[in-house]
């Protein structure tokens, strides 16, 4: 990761000056990096990292990076893991073109290695991402969501980049076809137990630090845990909730008895049952490996995955 | 083109029925459609359009629209080709990522299709339109752009595009390296015609109907006709001028009286002249070759470009 992080910096270097700055302001607030770790580490299982798997890992960090700038603009937030939002200290213009601009100079990275197999497989993460995200406005609008529709919607938006990192890991590497699949599977499942965990620490379950909470109800995302309780709830209780939830955008105590509900119902133990299931399946996907080392490092991230609080 | 259009719709179905139905209204408010006929008409010069000659038409068309919606929310724009654009009917949010869908959709395209040659040439082209919007914004703001920094700065956010299409519709045809070269300039100075001509009009410069004029000003764009304006006025003049720029974004006023000292300066017919030099250097271009109806149309189009009005 340390020798990636240079990497990475040269990636970022552009000629226009005003590009410049802020590149070097996305690399010192840089993440927790799981994506390009997952890429690493599935290379590793199938074989090892080679140049290529440095080209996926930066292709995957600048789509990620690129998502998030504009997401800031999307959701109008000021700040990004505690540094300020690009489009708080520069504009809504700028964060706009500086999104266009990490996609296609990650794009590019893997044209100029000719890695079509790495392109194939992240442009169809890019789509989903954006299709998933505005599935979840639609529906938002209505509060009309299942749980296979929950399923779906985080399956696109946050699944299948994950997935899209442990597939290209394991192409870096040279591994055949039903691996590169079995690999995208595995990261699907990661990448779905990722966002339910988010769901909880929204609503401050195993959370320390960080983000205010509450946030997903404000945006009338309807989260696992709220779609468990709400089907589980009684007729007058369910219809409360979602007239709370309509209001919750502009109504701070609308958010607080939603939480509670919640919290106080069976939807959090559903919520962690199912993520936990979901880790056990991925785990039980490296059964056939025999690289102990990688194997145990991407058994550390699952649990990392479901265990952090924040 | 009756053929394209239909093949176009096709590719912007979706199984997410927000997005489909902000496909079909984009499908409907469509405009010149410069781009793939640029791509068709290269690809006949070349020896016929086929199959691939469609992904690389459709491929640009998605780029380009997708920089359409991102600039409407960049530019807070509610009307575009005398409709509403995405972001006034729908939101911002929407608008970003549409714009992403549209991206990433595009590139699927010619992945999909295994056209990394088309790949290769249109990646490029988006990295240099981010960027030169980017330096057009760096540059604006301090407002110190001579007119070398303007053709880069029109090179990037517009040429590069139209040199793609060129490119690409050669490639599609199968043309060697060089030819492919050749129509990549034979389009950049093209682009950058029509990015002069598009100056012109903003300054109500052979114009008819359509968008108002002015706007360029407002921005703080400097734009060639108002940089040679100011190169040759004496030095009270280009410090009157250029504080009247700075006050543009809120003052009519200031916004019409530096569109006046430019109507009645020499800045227009220099313009006009540069713009009358690329179209014939591009035309020289086009004289190694046989097939006359296609040349006849590529030059119909330039022409097109440095004399419509709107």
């Amino acid at each position: 990761m340390k020798a990636f992080s240079g990497h990475f910096r040269e990636v970022l270097r552009s000629d226009v000056a005003l590009l410049d700055t802020i590149m070097r302001y996305i690399v010192k607030r840089k993440g927790k990096q799981m994506r390009p770790l997952f890429v690493f580490l599935t290379a590793r299982l199938h074989g090892g990292c080679s140049e290529k798997t440095y080209t996926a890992a930066s292709l995957i960090e600048l789509l990620h990076t690129a998502t998030l700038v504009h997401d800031d603009v999307v959701d109008e937030s000021d700040k990004r893991r505690g540094f300020f939002s690009i489009q708080a200290l520069w504009k809504k213009k700028v964060a706009v073109l500086v999104g266009d601009y990490l996609l296609s100079k990650g794009l590019l990275t893997a044209v100029d290695a000719e890695a079509f197999d790495l392109l194939k497989l992240t442009s169809r993460a890019v789509r989903e991402m954006s299709e998933g995200e505005l599935l979840q406005l639609e529906k938002a609008r209505r509060l009309d969501i299942t749980e296979d529709v929950y399923f779906e919607i985080i399956r696109r938006k946050t699944a299948s980049l994950i997935a899209a990192c442990c597939a290209c890991g394991a192409a870096s590497a040279g591994a055949s076809k039903d691996k590169i699949d079995a690999m995208w599977r595995f990261g699907e499942k990661t990448g779905l137990a990722f966002q339910i965990k988010d769901d909880l620490l929204d609503l401050g379950d195993g959370k320390r630090t960080g983000k205010p909470t509450g946030q997903d109800i404000r945006e009338k995302k309807l989260t696992l845990p709220l779609i468990f309780t709400l089907q589980t709830a009684d007729m007058a209780t369910r219809n409360r909730l979602l007239r709370l939830v309509k209001r919750a955008p502009k109504d701070p105590d609308a958010v607080r008895e939603v939480m509670d509900a919640v919290l106080n119902g069976p939807g959090i133990e559903y919520a962690r049952e199912k993520m936990r299931v979901l880790r056990n399946e991925a785990v039980a996907m490296l059964n056939g490996f025999e690289d102990e080392e990688s194997k145990r490092a991407l058994i550390d991230m699952l649990d990392f995955t479901i265990e952090r609080n924040r």
